[in-house]
């Protein structure tokens, strides 16, 4: 009987599945130096207790991705150790700050199966919780990943595709409890421009790099106790190169557009999310964002940006997609999401 | 006058020396998230308080293997600056858990020397004690490690080689005050095996691979403040590579371990450990192991599984040594070691 | 609008302006973890919450340097995006201890401008406090930096060069509240040497080296949430070689004098430091000091030792500077500080 887990096949799902994942984590000031070594990150909200007390909240809350990759991490063993690719993310709300001494789980509903014409694979769709210790969800998104038939054999399920939002509306997104920009300070923030600066259809180019190291990206994926072989074992691939794990890149990217949107200070919502093309050691990650959408908030001047952020290894801040409507190919991230920040 | 450390050379060690060794640690959820950053480790009760909770214990402990190297590290300066093999450990045994808070300190005992014919080096047998703030010990092992002498001159002492236990039996295994295993979450440990599903003999390949690199060995090396040269000084050696230390690897395949062994919780026992051969950075290390024994404890639902821990290179799971009897040159690491885990 | 920072040019500043640096931190145990994690950090009174507890202090503060860097970085967006280089230090004074749990913002006035006779840089000199939350400063140092002008044509301003102390007096460094040093205990701490054995103009070789790696000097780097592209963008400057910042040199000799200045447990002033020649990747990192003074202080059993750091990439302990006065290529940095010892 083997005792190791070979994760789950295409036909291993059906809908209404759910999944408990294993491995609850505890998170503490440990983890959040850590973020702050591995990615250039310096909003002030996630770096300093007394910044985050003179918003509100009652300390500096965990980098929210920090926490999304903390909840992703445990579904991966369940979810994507058979996937041949990580295809989108939709209706991603983060509805309660994590703070060091919280422990996080994962919970998994299968809510779409569609297997592939070509008989081989099949695309999987699950709602994914991320639970605190009380039992609150922290964090809810939608992901779907193309898995593997274990037996192409296996009967077809009946397709069924979620209906999924394309952008989470303005009026979900939560706030976290006692939030207030009404006595923000932009000097200790870093940056004078408020949510009335930034223009729809606005380019901010990020304009610094950094460049990806090994080392790096390992402890950060193992960190999030994300165990996919593709990303730590150089020989699973050809050419001895592991593939960099996508939430690496996505991280990369947020803390870069520190420069530009410093104040952008809590993210709220992912509407959605692609990457483009792989991250190898030895890219230079660089970052831009669109301004999409601004919102009001109930929060005493809290404001919602909608923004595009933007990774890549090269080209020209606002280049995405060639006129085939397919990514360029220096294209790393295309990530759709909502920040609160003061209006 | 010298005023840097030359460390002890054999003829400066005497029967019965204490030695108290420097550099006292207190550990936290720094130690936690570096040591969960350095390696895939996922075994719930070090990752997560309500967890551990659930199995009678205050919170998560630190990683046992953890603990073993911050006070394996103190002693480095002390007995094995000019060691030139570290040749086996035996009767460890795990005290007490280790609690982000506590301070560690170590102190060794020489339980043996004897001069190695060619005069020019001899065997230290030292027994190590880690204790903690209240003075308590958290850990006690016996270690051997062959010593440069600096006098080829200096007479050889009277040879006495301490009597070992080859294992240590099951009975004398320290159950952490607290541990009940009867109200297991086998689902959030990972795993559905219990120590009723593994059979003596039996062989588990953990399937996962890890590349390793120098940032990280050297990192984790330096977090257990072990100072020898060969870890760090690209120069040291010839060939510009560092050695690396052998407890990464250990802690390497520990940590592989889960994938196959998730509820092996608590490292109990160190029965003896071989670091078979060199580990460089650019290696892909794997683990394998075999089940040796099984053994009941007192505590509730609490099992004793004698585990046999190989990190290797390459080669099959079970491949250990050639038909001379010697290590087969991919096998990195040869560890015999209780766990306990739900019966 | 451009929203990045673009940084201040030499006509930016004037005499007397005060600068509040962004991005406030909060520290914790893993920022210590991470320290010792990145340097082979070992002083005793930084490591044990026991140890420092036995010296008067409350528990172990951060490394002093590792409380230099966060202040320190947080003044780069602000001071040395567009320098050309790092000239020098002075009069840095550490006020008190900054423990775990601490949150660090930092102040600078420009205290002296001069424009270079090429019209195209000049040097900007400023005073830098670190604060707390209670907003007692910390530290409080000046350094000066060579910073090009956007806008050759901006008037000169009147030259102003601050009369600097060459070295902070002995009887202006501040002891840490309660400091105690009359039962300290030269075991644990891992030397048996105390101020009155060490000699005015003696030389300490600290024998140990590591080699650098790219990983590990971004992440020390980023850790202090400092930016400059030239240390994490490998396409930045010719060669794809990153410039290492000039703290981690610092705090790697530092590190390394452990071997043979163990009991030099506390920084209380830097007088003087220059960064001699950078620092690769692939360098191995040695160091040796130099006793330049020895000072009492009121504090009981509590010594003033000046030393000089010397961190190089070659060469023979005491070789500092060529016939002509320069710098040995291979020397990397040269720091005159007061540490507090044992007398």
């Amino acid at each position: 009987m083997a005792k190791t887990n070979p994760g789950n096949f295409f036909e291993d799902y059906h809908l209404g599945q759910r999944i408990q994942h294993a491995v609850p984590r505890t998170v503490s000031g440990g983890e959040r130096a850590l973020y702050h070594a591995l990615y250039p990150a310096r909003h002030a909200l996630q770096s300093s207790d007394e910044f985050a007390r003179g918003c509100g909240l009652p300390g500096a809350p965990l980098d929210d991705l920090a926490a999304f990759h903390v909840v992703f991490g445990k579904t991966v063993p369940d979810v994507s150790l058979n996937a041949v690719a990580n295809l989108g993310y939709a209706e991603g709300r983060f509805l309660k700050p994590v703070y060091p001494g919280d422990t996080l789980r994962s919970v998994s509903e299968v809510i779409g199966l569609k297997q592939n014409s070509n008989g081989k694979t099949g695309v999987v769709y699950v709602r994914t919780q991320g639970l605190n210790q009380d039992g609150e969800v922290v964090l809810d998104y939608v992901r779907w990943v193309m898995v593997r038939k274990r037996d192409l054999d296996a009967p077809a399920p009946d397709p069924v595709i979620p209906d999924l939002a394309r952008v989470v509306p303005a009026a979900d997104l939560a706030i976290p409890q006692g939030l207030d920009f009404s006595r923000y300070d932009f000097a200790l923030a870093g940056d004078p421009h408020r949510m009335a600066d930034y223009e729809t259809g606005e380019i901010i180019d990020h304009v610094d790099g950094v460049t990806i190291e090994e080392a790096e990206h390992m402890m950060a994926t193992r960190l999030w106790q994300n165990t996919a072989k593709v990303h730590f074992d150089a020989t699973f691939r050809g050419g001895g190169q592991r593939l960099i794990y996508g939430g690496h890149v996505m991280s990369m990217a947020r803390a870069l557009s520190f420069n530009g949107l410093a104040n952008a200070q809590i993210i709220a919502g992912i509407n959605a999310g692609a990457h483009a093309n792989p991250c190898f050691a030895g890219d230079t990650v660089r970052a831009w964002s669109e301004v999409l959408d601004k919102a009001e908030t109930p929060a005493p001047g809290v404001g919602a940006l909608r923004l595009r952020l933007v990774a890549t290894k090269g080209g020209e801040a606002g280049q995405l997609r060639d006129t085939d409507g397919r990514y360029l190919p220096h294209v790393l991230l295309d990530l759709d999401y909502w920040v609160l920040m003061p209006v």
